[in-house]
């Protein structure tokens, strides 16, 4: 084996990442927006987001890479390639957390990609197709609404004009706050410049961490259905108005948290439902509340099932409304995760895994991602690698070094391969219709 | 009938208010504080609230009242008595209203105190006794907890100097604000000041307007618990976790809502429950809360029933948390509504009404009043006048002025001929068993 002198090494054919390199700029992030008990607060155009994404800007000026940034602020660094005709090979993920975060969400999967550059810098190995690290803006859509939005930006699935005039609880602009932390970009970058998609990522489920193994390639994802559902009832006094000339909307919406947490229960163990961003109003004491509103999220790996959870969420909202005396209106709906990743990346993924000792499982993903939006207009390729009992948005979201080291390797070697290849990928629009299609795929080339 | 020139009249020996002229006054109030769509948004200390106050003040110091202001910003205004050795009869409520509140909750009872006042300048009419009008602070409870807060710390029940601490949502401070408004007065006042209190206040109920009846001679109130409820959860990420794996501190809460929304069915049509203040967080798309807190609030006329009520509430809460998977703990407990009114001011009030030809009936007060903390410490009576199908803390509330005649009336003539008794009242300690006392005390001389 041959190891530089930073650390990456080549064996045979084999490229392996610098984990001490990698694990250093995960420590520095890791105190970008750090928050008591362990954990980030970076939320998307926060001054952590700021301060985490100039760090990641001086890492890849530093080392050369061509640094451009979009209208909604993602971040692309390239590392050019030999053959400046063939579109280049983009890797990334997200820097930004929930409000009550982890240290590796998305943040593993840029600095994985920035490994992945540095390990070929470090040996001085040329690429025909140029790579190039995105970081998405907002992944995580806290803040501003919905999640995954500068990949959904970047696959035209969102309105770049309508995103910049979101507003946050606080009333502050998106464009505003771009401007403000120095993201507003004046680049335009479109998925016609790039070849394919690599995207690495914890699992944020607990089956490699369970199973003991070491990279997960994921097939697709767990069809996602979101409904934002409103009560209107009445103002009354709480003291003097009987329970039968009520029209309580706070009651409404818990008839309806506790009916979709029971449809996620009937559908257990894959299928799951949450309830979150609960707004009641007044939501004071001694008065009935007239208004409440609540965002559903209904998943399921089968996308029959998916779909039946829903039509019976319908049913659950109206049987809440009627029987708490009050109306309601779903005012917004959406789905996602009916996502199909690319047959030849994952077999290639699979192939560099094997030749470095690696497990590996096909799997599909429950959390949305943002290989999700570009998957629709790239051929990509989503990578788990484990993490701690599953635990994630979370300030005890936990990885260890050596867990990554085999995701990160297969990643560092697809990429390799894949700027190494001059042939096209074909698409493959039809969905894979199992949940594990790799093994329908084993006489895949791995080119 | 003799009428002066500004309306009110002497018949007999009985007076009347000027009902056009308390009308203008809650008109003028109806404007401080206005909301769309009808109702009044005037919280305890905000700019509103100071605005109702200096007119008030205005109208008792042109009128030549002595006004004070107390440490928590209770306004006392003082009509002379004949002889000063006498303790004064205190007639009042409160000005502030809920967030969404209507235009006469509270306000009725202060302006009609502010009439009883000017009816007796009108005809020039001293009293032995003088006459103090009071405007409580903060009876809604809406910004700074608890409510009934200004005549809490007048009866003693409440530590002004916690009060005076107190911060609001936004990290307001009660005394900084009470300041800010011009109300942090330098006047104490005392209990022991007075010989008895007189609040007239809308039902927030739908009995007088339902049956047609004038006047609510209220005995005393439903007996009340409150309970502030806070679960502990977990974060995760509401995509991967599968459901048995979660703990999930909103579904409790939603749980626990409804559980006590049963429990109000249970006990209907007497007992209510209401559960308000509900606080989520992170209560963000795409994460599991961690924590939800919420206030309970049951309440039934038989003192039994609603401590059957509060045993039930306490094995909900376990129940709850249990079945979610969280931890819960009750962070704060209280009680209130087991007060007695003066039987001897109950008679009296009685005998007006039946002077002026006004219909009458004992009854309980299902909502909270400032008559209850001070009936602890003096000899009170609260009379009750219609509200539209007892709709109340809501844009809504809805009143007629012919309506409050009546009411308005006894509460003039009893209190005038309370100032006019030199006999102290006999405190009745023992607190009346049955909701419907007056029955049982026809012998009552009215004195």
């Amino acid at each position: 084996m041959l190891r530089s002198e930073s650390g990456s090494s080549l064996c045979g054919n084999t490229l392996h990442a610098n984990l001490e390199r990698l694990w250093g700029t995960l420590v520095t992030s890791s105190a970008i927006g750090a928050i008591a008990g362990g954990g980030l607060s970076r939320l998307a155009l926060s001054d952590a987001d700021k301060a985490m994404r100039d760090k990641f800007v001086a890492w890849c000026t530093k080392a050369g890479y061509t640094v451009r940034f979009d209208q909604v602020g993602n971040i692309f660094a390239r590392r050019a390639g030999t053959d400046p005709s063939l579109p280049c090979v983009l890797v990334g993920s997200h820097l930004d957390t929930q409000i009550v975060g982890g240290r590796y969400d998305g943040i593993l999967g840029v600095l994985a990609g920035l490994e992945v550059l540095r390990s070929l810098c470090d040996r001085d190995i040329a690429t025909r197709r140029g790579i190039e690290l995105v970081c998405w803006t907002n992944e995580e859509g806290v803040r501003f609404q919905p999640p995954m939005m500068g990949s959904g930006v970047f696959s035209g699935t969102l309105d770049p004009a309508h995103i910049r005039s979101l507003e946050d609880s606080d009333g502050s602009i998106f464009a505003g706050e771009l401007e403000r932390i120095g993201y507003d970009g004046p680049d335009s970058v479109t998925p016609g410049e790039f070849d394919s998609y690599f995207e690495l990522h914890i699992e944020q489920g607990p089956l490699l961490h369970a199973e003991g193994i070491d990279v997960g390639i994921v097939s697709g994802g767990y069809t996602s259905y979101g409904m934002e559902v409103t009560f209107h009832g009445e103002n009354a006094h709480s003291g003097p108005t009987p329970m039968r000339q009520r029209k309580d909307a706070m009651v409404a919406a818990a008839a309806l948290i506790s009916a979709i947490n029971a449809l996620g229960w009937d559908y257990e163990p894959e299928g799951r439902t949450t309830c979150a961003s609960l707004h009641v109003s007044p939501n004071k004491y001694g008065i009935i509340a007239d208004h409440a509103s609540l965002i559903l999220d209904m998943r399921h790996p089968d996308a029959a099932s998916a779909n039946a959870m829903r039509t019976e969420a319908r049913r659950l909202i109206a049987q809440a409304a009627s029987s708490s005396n009050v109306d309601v209106e779903v005012t917004r709906e959406w789905t996602f995760g009916s996502v199909t990743f690319n047959r030849d990346l994952m077999a290639l993924v699979e192939t560099c895994a094997e030749e470095i000792g690696a497990s590996t499982t096909p799997m599909l993903s429950a959390a949305g991602h943002d290989a999700y939006n570009v998957a629709s207009v790239l051929p990509s390729a989503l990578i788990f690698t484990p993490c701690k009992d599953g635990i994630t948005h979370n300030r005890n979201e936990h990885i260890e070094p050596q867990w990554t080291q085999p995701g990160v390797d297969a990643l560092l070697n697809a990429v390799y391969r894949r700027a190494q290849s001059v042939d096209s990928l074909v698409a493959h629009p039809t969905p894979v219709e199992t949940p594990n299609p790799l093994s329908k795929h084993n006489d895949a080339d791995g080119s």
